[in-house]
């Protein structure tokens, strides 16, 4: 049983990340909350009705290789279909290349209710959407006309093919090898790792973008391609011709999304083209990633929705016990037990904070995009820029987290799998590992994203931060004052980190070490604040009489429970991200 | 692959729980530092070469149930007579009831072997270890003579049956119900499910210890009594009889353990006896049960420690990128990046910390049965009541973190079966579950250990902790003093908490609502307290010139960790356990 929040997520989207706001970039005319509001609505039911269901038998399931095929499980294949039929692939891309021309920020949401469903089948769709992106950015004409339509659709699926096993987060040292056909084509060999939705029977053709590198091409990332390499090889007149070498020789034993085929895929002088540049193969790897990474993240909100609807619906069916003062009465629903409504709350308050963090990533992503002018596309760019390793670390370690409270709302029934609860957090867990390990996410956050442009985006960020710190100070509510002397602390936490980490003649290797450290106080003051922007929206419909109270109530009690629990103890984080690179160095200490 | 951390534990179980402290009881004559070592070293071969190997195959094959006959996974009957053989199962019990005549506390520690390398199978002597306990404290002169000599040897094991579907946490709903015969037996007819160990092939007999409620038994906790179900009724002469009516009728699908046959037990007019009063079913169960509490506790640390070891040797042998500065270099493993040594530090620093408190629970367990002097039981005993919530919510909380961590480090491997790590994982997350959830525990914590002898417990634990910020203070060597102004904060933090949570007029439900946050801080200062501790015994070593100087050095290096990345943050902690009932209150922020 999974319902979509609609609700909660039009607050996000609408009051938090103002997705309204891209209405001025003349760029989504038709954008109107009604709009949002009819989209929601289709994408739930496709998403509580279709995918849901398949969930658990999917699981069980799991796909099966033979001969170079992949079998989804039941049902998916229908349901892949519906989602093409219902033009979902290409929602968030402009309308010029067959999209909808609506923003990331709506199709991330779409994204949300899919992967919340199933995460396994959102997985195909997901890759797809980084090469549209990839191919949007880089391709050439004739491949855009080639690939965008049927992509666009869904009737043709895409990968992302990076790792082989030296290299995994180590991209550059890949030995996948392209050798030009002189021709304009390559031929390309070789073995690449963990592809998702590398073979499948869903879409009548999939399109490999597969990073290589050729003859001339350097060590190291500098020397690396991105290819395009199509399943079956596309005739000019676009209709489908040869099968080309390109195959699945394996798939992995996963701990979860059994129903996602993770595939070993070989090449053996596959027939492929050059995305962008010879040489600029990081460069496209990263529009992908980027768009992965917000999307990964988002499935980390997802599953964690799906954890906490269950464990929700669990805990007010279940009776055991009494709540304090009520001996001698009949049992009541464990909802009813302050330890189990604190575990409640916490998954609620973090699922929320997370799901603003990426739709205002998202929002910021449409914003760099399309702002008419070009000062306010690179700041929505620096605030992309830095909200996106948060985005897909703090979300995807929530994700983890909320499904294991879901289990622990269960009791014995969570570790049992019927009750779908352990599917959760098996499936959960790779999240902060792919796409970039959520490790690789902090050394970008603090490596890269902290001092690029002087510092600004974060910066910036504490601008906003302490823009809402005055609106709660001064708010007629006297709950918001207490958000207000949480957050202003959590952000002067948060300054002071950022400015020991990229302190001039800093060891790289302490700031190496602080890094995680430094990007989960991020997450938490970044989602803090961002539950705070939703409580001034909503202590504002209060005031004015609009909508329903009790959930601005719901939406001011989340942001408070977070504070006293979260955002209240940010002003300790700074030792353990100052500890550094020193007390790690000690083998014997490891036993290493 | 596991090898048995014999240094590492007989450092906890000597230097820092101070084990070698109950000799001066007089119980233990033949307890000597040699005998410790050798006794370990054969726990360990046993766990290393006979369990470790047969835990993923277990893990793969599970159990099988058919006509009531469980099949335990290849290997497992054959390891369980070794276990027989090694006569392992009495190791703790006095030898006048056959056992070896040692303490707990190295039970505990051949047990933590035992738990890493086979989770699955350490289940079924932990319950009997139950068992044993129960019949030692509660059992008639006949029963003692009837069944100790066999549950010793382990040539039989033993259940502990209290759930029911309708009766989790709150055992008093149970519907199990006992008829006397007439001639001192009982008929037991109910069902019983989640019965660990319940029907298995590796013994030839098996004793259950069934909660049940007697004719005259009131409703809830007080009407409940403990019976002993003997599968195979036992003659008088010591010979086995009829077979019983109790009976596995089902297996759950768990997400771990699946080594570990969990079976739903159907008992039809069960022949049965009394174990102790009738109606104090409640006080033989939590004999019972502050057992297992312990052996749970002991089994986060083991599973932990299992996960870090396969950590660790993976991070040694991965090369992936190199270490800060050593660009053009060929990969380094990847045990030098600072984020991965963090990982791993933080890993063994929370794994030692964790071990050093079921440690020294289990020597106060000893010295409560043990000291000879009243006051002194009276004392260890307070300290042991104090120990055990901490000992199992907090280790086992620490077993699930540790292995995740475990899958972090591998990346993409992690996530992959055949690695191992995944399994760590699945099996991990059923201990802050059962032996009563963490939540349970934390309602002990609070609502009757803090307050129990005035709060003494509470009290004499903060004295001893500032015993140790004096030492550290005041010590030579300056990494200690740097302990002492992380351990000194700590201790305040803890006791301003526990001073809210008890302070007079207290709502019920605010302090339940902070029951497990404070749960987690109780186990943090405990945990870094005795990690100081150890520190402090390091530091003599070094003083004196003995042992190994760098691994007390290792030593230290974990404390000073964990003092700056975990006692670090108590002093911010009090803010998530004040919160109070009141921010739970709200059903729409729930969308309950």
């Amino acid at each position: 049983m999974y319902r979509a929040p609609i609700e909660d997520i039009r607050f996000a989207l609408e009051e938090i990340a103002v997705m309204d706001g891209l209405k001025t970039t003349g760029a989504f005319p038709e954008l109107s909350s009604d709009l949002t509001a009819a989209i929601l609505e289709e994408a739930g039911k496709f998403a509580n009705d279709e995918l849901a269901p398949l969930n658990r038998p999917g699981d069980l399931a799991g796909c099966k290789l033979e001969d170079g095929v992949v079998t989804t499980p039941p049902g998916i294949r229908e349901a892949y279909a519906k989602f093409v039929e219902g033009g979902w692939q290409g929602l968030q891309f402009p309308a010029e290349h067959g999209g909808m021309g609506l923003p990331r920020a709506l199709g991330a949401a779409v994204m949300e209710t899919l992967q919340s469903a199933n995460m396994a089948f959102s997985l195909g769709p997901m890759l797809t959407f980084g090469t549209i992106e990839a191919l949007i950015a880089k391709g050439s004409d004739e491949q855009k006309a080639m690939y965008l339509p049927k992509l666009m659709t869904g009737e043709w699926s895409a990968t992302m093919q990076l790792t082989e096993p030296q290299a995994g987060s180590d991209v550059g040292a890949l030995r996948t090898k392209a050798e030009p056909n002189g021709d304009g084509s390559w031929s390309i060999s070789g073995q690449k790792i963990y592809i998702t939705w590398g073979e499948h029977d869903c879409a009548e053709n999939i399109i490999h973008c597969v990073l290589a590198r050729t003859p001339d091409g350097q060590p190291g990332t500098k020397g690396i391609s991105l290819f395009l390499i199509p399943k079956i090889l596309v005739n000019e007149a676009g209709s489908l011709g040869e099968r080309n070498s390109i195959r699945a020789i394996g798939l992995e034993h996963k701990m979860g999304i059994h129903g996602s085929p993770t595939c070993v895929m070989e090449m053996t002088n596959a027939k492929g083209w050059l995305i962008g540049e010879e040489f600029g193969g990081m460069a496209a790897m990263f529009i992908m990633m980027n768009a992965a990474r917000l999307a990964v993240g988002v499935q980390g909100v997802g599953i964690a929705e799906r954890a906490y609807q269950q464990a929700l619906a669990y805990a007010m069916d279940r009776k055991q016990g009494r709540a304090p003062g009520a001996d001698g009465e009949p049992p009541h629903a464990i909802i009813h037990h302050p330890d189990v409504r604190n575990m409640l709350t916490t998954m609620k308050a973090k699922i929320e904070a997370a799901r603003a963090v990426c739709y205002c990533c998202a929002v910021a992503a449409d914003e760099a995009e399309y702002e008419e002018d070009e000062e306010d596309r690179a700041y929505a760019k620096r605030r992309e820029e830095l909200l996106t390793p948060i985005s897909k670390a703090w979300s995807t370690d929530i994700g983890v987290e909320v499904s294991s409270l879901g289990i622990q709302v269960h009791g014995g029934m969570g570790f049992i799998e019927e009750t779908g609860a352990a599917q959760h957090y098996r499936d959960a867990r790779i999240a902060p590992i792919y796409e970039g390990t959520n490790g690789i996410q902090a050394i970008d956050l603090v490596g890269r994203k902290l001092s690029m442009a002087g510092g600004a985006p974060l910066a910036e960020l504490l601008e906003d931060i302490r823009q809402t710190v005055e609106d709660c100070s001064t708010s007629s509510n006297p709950e918001l004052p207490k958000l207000a002397r949480r957050l202003g602390p959590a952000a002067d936490a948060l300054e002071a980190a950022a400015k020991w980490l990229i302190e001039p003649g800093r060891d790289r290797s302490d700031m190496l070490a602080g890094a995680t450290a430094f990007q989960q106080l991020a997450g938490e003051v970044t989602g803090g604040w961002l539950l705070c922007v939703g409580a001034v929206s909503a202590q504002r419909f209060l005031k004015m009489g609009e909508g329903d109270p009790a959930f601005a109530h719901g939406k001011i009690t989340l942001a408070r429970h977070f504070a006293e629990t979260v955002l209240s103890q940010a002003p300790t984080a700074l030792s353990g991200i100052q500890c550094g690179a020193g007390l790690l160095a000690d083998d014997t200490a490891l036993g290493a």
